[in-house]
């Protein structure tokens, strides 16, 4: 498990981190029939879209502004010493091309274009797009069965539908993702969540289904450790799915987002999460919910590429 | 024609500008079910809808913003010395209230609201919302034939389709509007079209249909007077409608939109077209596609109201 | 105490939030006079004005902003499912018009307004404005005899006076209001003094008359629970005004805002203190020195918002 | 009539102009009270104030951030050559101090500081405040009898009363300054006016008194050289005051100002006008209605301290 | 001359232009040593490099800005139909490394990249940097005698030195050009000059040596098609660079800029001195200042890569 | 030690805090060569000054917005009482005048500079500049020997060289300060370490030398008093320099700087390691690396003179 040089990122000595056509991490782009794509471990993944979205738009413009802030990332993590570009095969596979005017129609190529990544051994780390991505996401990562999920946000998103019969929005995703046997309930736990309620409907769900939700009074009580311990147990030794919804971190540290809920994790928290999540296996993980628009200083994006560099070092700290 | 006190906005000298509720121009709110409903000659609409943006979203946030903004407007038209308010009743109608997730199941919301004004005998006044918009509004409008257009836009929204078939976004309403009989292309006039092109399939439509393109170097070159006397005599004495993309300005003057083109009219030109509408037979007229994420400063909204504020005085000089 | 379905909020689920004209959470505008007036039991009411700001002004846009986030707000508390707009007939009452070019007009017009407010049974729920507000509508609501107050700020506001002997500024409210015997100075409690002094004057004005002054490291230290339950014994069971300055919050989570201090509590924190008022009889309570221009990305306004959500069920949890 | 190099300003070759303690074009510092002060010709004068204002508020941050962007002037004006800073002596007076929280008072201390700069014989040149700043300043400078004024602006500030009887707003300055013989309404030109109105009643008194209103349309028709021409001969050869509001100019070109008009002139225009002010015999002039919270990008300011390079130049150029 | 499809941009019907990776106008990404580098063209190039930047900074960022930006643009040119991609082989080459903290090391790692891209036959089409970034294009360019240039900027660039002996920064490279012999002062315009000015030590040079400045006054009354036609008789038939600063253009329309000059062209006129560069023999042309942190809104951007379509066609409208 | 009122800043209560020329915390300005110079014990001092920064430039803006920021600080510190500018003199020592465009005499201008400080008996307090700034400051410092150092930072500086041999960056001042002997490393301590590394060099120079580096975790875990006594240990009794990087702090609360870090201290924290200080023998502070251009608000200025404010306490509490 050490990485071939072509796979390397390059580094801010060489060039400086403003310089170059951004890819994610300074990777290199492998898009889907590139030579060496077959070769690729760990593949970083666009998604453009936001046609889930109920509230204020603007995720459709994450990728590119996840990528832009990702050059400021560097080769090593900084607590632990780990160095996952020298580890793996990590690489830049693009964006899958969204249809912004057709849900259907876009939920379909999300899936095909995850099917190709899946069948090279591929495992993806998603930059998104509203939360409604991770359901044609996990689509195509749970042919084997349901996975388990552990689920950082402000909102369950387990709600059964919108505006009088909408079932695919993203306040639906996991609904479905149960509802279609990609998720096992028993095995997602959801952290963070908060905010005033429309009502009951999803927390009566999520009782009914086995899923477990940490809210944000039980989180700072307990603190991070006992409350990751306990979300390691619940997904246990399984294949797992990790979905960061940036809106789990407050506001004031990552404003551009569409349904922002005052009264989340800090920075540092935000952080801290990802890296107990230690000894899970890991199949696939997302940052959704990165909405440019909103985000003038671009402090969201730039948190939110340091989010999936934590994502990206727990994947792999495999079992 | 002289208009009931109820209808007349809030002065500014009664109460600050900055204060209130805000409302379209500080009218009152009288939504479809209102005991007055019924006496309203002109309504203002909100459309807060974008799910036919195929680039960067925002419209949906549109009215809001526009309402906003909309409390600077005062009384009186500075160079015609017209008293709108005070010549018939008009009101602030509301939102049509849209289902951003399902774009036939909005475009139908939008049609019936619509068409409920239009057997009440208002005229409508339209704030968008993305392009698309005006498609189910000239549905509930052209009941009795096609209509006549004025165009004031930098995009001819004739594209066929997006996206490999998809019949319904912003870039297509006024060749689904040709198709469907809602006007009648002999009738149709665009002014201000600029900007770098795909190919020449929207203009191949419209030579065929016999729609008239005024393009921006046409524009400047003849000079408004010259110009807008050719689009009265092309719409001629029928029902017309006009249709007012923001982005018919330059973006440096309204950056709030989401498919900008450099090299268009300034502020001052904005505003003298919608002077030259004068004796035209107008059904309805819509301000569309600006976009509240991309307008930081707000002014976008304000130039996009004062044009608003014309094409009310334009509504009200009939032949 | 169940509310009519007239004084209930338009649902997101019905109209997306981003729709509609801006009320405070959506709720019916109820302003004096109209015919259901006498049925509400807590209005929300809008003060724009900001001619008592010493430093930087803006808060006179803060209702305007403080709606538009306010639709943001759902149904349902988060953590004690508290239903309020259920509980008793809520509605938006308006703005009270000010006289921006004359301070004593301005107290004037406000103190009538509450009158009214008051005499109709309405508890006034406050959408400032700069702080001076609370001066006159203290003058309305202290008819029977002083009032407690918490008040959460960073700043004491006890101030003699301004520039050579000017009285009436945002500095100098809760000092009139003593004096005026508006407040019992012996039931006040100020938490979260904090920032660069002038002098110690307001201080010994407070040390003289029995006002507690928990400064900001007194609050860290001891915990929000602890401090507030010394809050809720100084306070007592008499009737009592909540003043709720957004200056209290550290800038970062509030930076709309004339007169911030560095080093403030978190906007967790400034909900979780909310949390702690139960028990008390809150006959009025603030939100004031919100100013939008000052908050490029409107994030101050929605933490203002939940605040007020807040101190809206604390009204409602009384003894 | 050629300077002391002691009032010189610092060269941008010598120290960059990023640096250094920003005085107005890196000028000198001299206060009333320095021993200098008398030595002064030409006085920049900072008059930090916005009480007057009828709507969105700002302008007392005007002097800071115009201080700022002067330090991008440099020595000798583009198209005439004229170095007016080794003609005479310039210097930066500092702030008139005012009394934020009462107008009599500020309007007083005004008037005393502009009378202690007459007796020196310094004329100011003035930067607001908002445009009530005017009054007090006329009433030190027509000592000796009513003066003429040119007037760049979008509004007449011919008001008689806001808010039912409130007599000093920026919209009144003008009314008042005719009122008290400060202004020979008959020497008096306003250039610009345009915007939605309220009423007729600033233009019924403009043609009673003989006030001349040049509205926008007219300026554009006819052109710059010849609306100046007619401005020149208006004012004629006796003392004579320019007052430029910035809401004379587009506000896209300055937006940072508040109460902008759409359909102004552009910033060559903007000081192509000063340029035409030639042969006066200027005893005063001022910028004002700068607000910089409305102007994120500071550039309304740049706009600001370049015209008022342009009226130092035509103070300059005296018959 | 008609290109290979390999080279062709992606278009916006295919994939959203708010998607992928983001290259110059959607071209190929061919960095010298790639195995198709030889075929190309036209190369589009970045300098990310602000050294010689002596007021503001930031166009170290331009590159990584106008290639977000350009992903905007389309395929054909609007006014004449020219479809630049399917003419010649054109590819964005990337970006040369610099070292930002040697401006020697720095401008030898510029000029060998250009040595390259010349040698290979590619006509660079340049996104810098600031304007120091000239100097060494034309070392790599001018290899075989003195180039003519059109130059468009509101500054002439042609002083000795700053700050007391730094000949290079973004003020002195035409000087240094023309002492080095890399440009025929006899067949180099300057159009759009002016601002304020520190003295004529510029301008004594450019008359000494023949160099024809159009100052601003003098380009507005006579006309774009007059001043460029003799633009393009100073130029001639021999080898011509094209130098665009950003800074021509009027800060309204391109705020992100570090020197701006207020009082400038329009954003038509922008585009339109471009389409009066036909017939000239252009070797090398480049987009400079582009100042990212400036432009917040990124119009500033948007419109440069407008105007370097524009020039990109220019180069192909050979004699 | 008591000062002389001529040194005493001008109070808010006296001139509103917006109005005046704007020098540090409304100090006088006392430039050298002004008659009272030798009379400063301690001087703000700014260097606008960023060429060795190898990331997002900005900091040779930092003085300019810190003044302006500066003038909210009041006269006495919140806990502890301390009114500085009464106990010694202090005053604006104006700005040291970089050469943006030459590393090497801008340093040596910085040296020579503070020599005169140094000499004059004043202890300097610095506005930067980027980082690079303390190595010129120190070579001034240190003239008797080598000092201690408290270092507040989330990077160590300690890197040798950048982008192939390049030796003086933002990223190298105290490795090249421990190599010119200006700094004892026994006696030097670094604060708040974090983020993702290039590699591990810096560390093992570090540890090589014996600087002791505290990273974040470890200062999360440890808490502030625990921390600040091993700082207070390390530095001794000896002459002792501060040097606090903006970007210790969390980018949240600190946005305005060129190379963030997420995850760091709030601003409550960055107050309170200033209040650790006493009893240490400081003879130099300094703030550095704040950047105007990416702190729109102007908040990262505000806090970053607060905490200037808490430096210049520290610097009075000597042992």
């Amino acid at each position: 498990m050490s990485s071939d040089p072509f796979f390397h990122p390059v580094s801010g000595f060489d060039l400086p981190r403003f310089a170059g056509v951004p890819t994610f991490m300074r990777l290199p782009h492998v898009a889907p029939g590139h030579d060496r794509f077959e070769e690729v471990d760990i593949g970083v993944i666009g998604v453009p879209w936001d046609s889930g979205t109920t509230n204020r738009p603007g995720p459709r413009h994450g990728p590119r502004q996840l990528r832009d802030a990702s050059t400021m990332i560097r080769a090593q993590h900084a607590s632990n010493g780990m160095r996952p570009f020298e580890m793996v095969n990590c690489a830049d596979l693009g964006d899958v091309g969204p249809n912004p005017a057709d849900i259907q129609d876009s939920m379909a190529r999300i899936t095909a274009f995850y099917n190709e990544v899946r069948v090279a051994g591929i495992r993806p780390l998603t930059a998104g797009g509203d939360h409604l991505t991770s359901l044609p996401v996990l689509r195509a990562l749970a042919k084997d069965g349901p996975l388990g999920m552990v689920h950082f946000d402000s909102h369950t998103d387990l709600f059964h539908s919108y505006f009088d019969g909408t079932m695919y929005t993203h306040g639906t995703p996991f609904r479905r993702a149960v509802e279609e046997g990609l998720l096992d309930p028993k095995r997602v736990v959801q952290i963070g969540i908060r905010g005033t309620m429309y009502d009951r409907e999803d927390r009566d769900f999520a009782k009914a289904e086995g899923i477990r939700i940490i809210e944000i009074e039980e989180f700072f009580d307990r603190g991070i450790p006992d409350v990751m311990a306990e979300a390691r147990e619940i997904a246990g030794k399984g294949p797992t799915y990790v979905s960061y919804d940036i809106d789990f971190v407050d506001p004031t540290f990552a404003p551009g987002t569409g349904t922002p809920e005052v009264g989340g994790p800090n920075s540092y928290q935000a952080l801290q999460v990802c890296r107990e999540l230690h000894g899970l296996n890991i199949v696939g993980a997302d940052m959704v919910e990165v909405s440019p628009p909103f985000d003038a200083s671009g402090n969201t994006a730039f948190l939110g590429v340091s989010i999936m560099f934590e994502l990206l070092c727990a994947m792999l700290a495999r079992p």
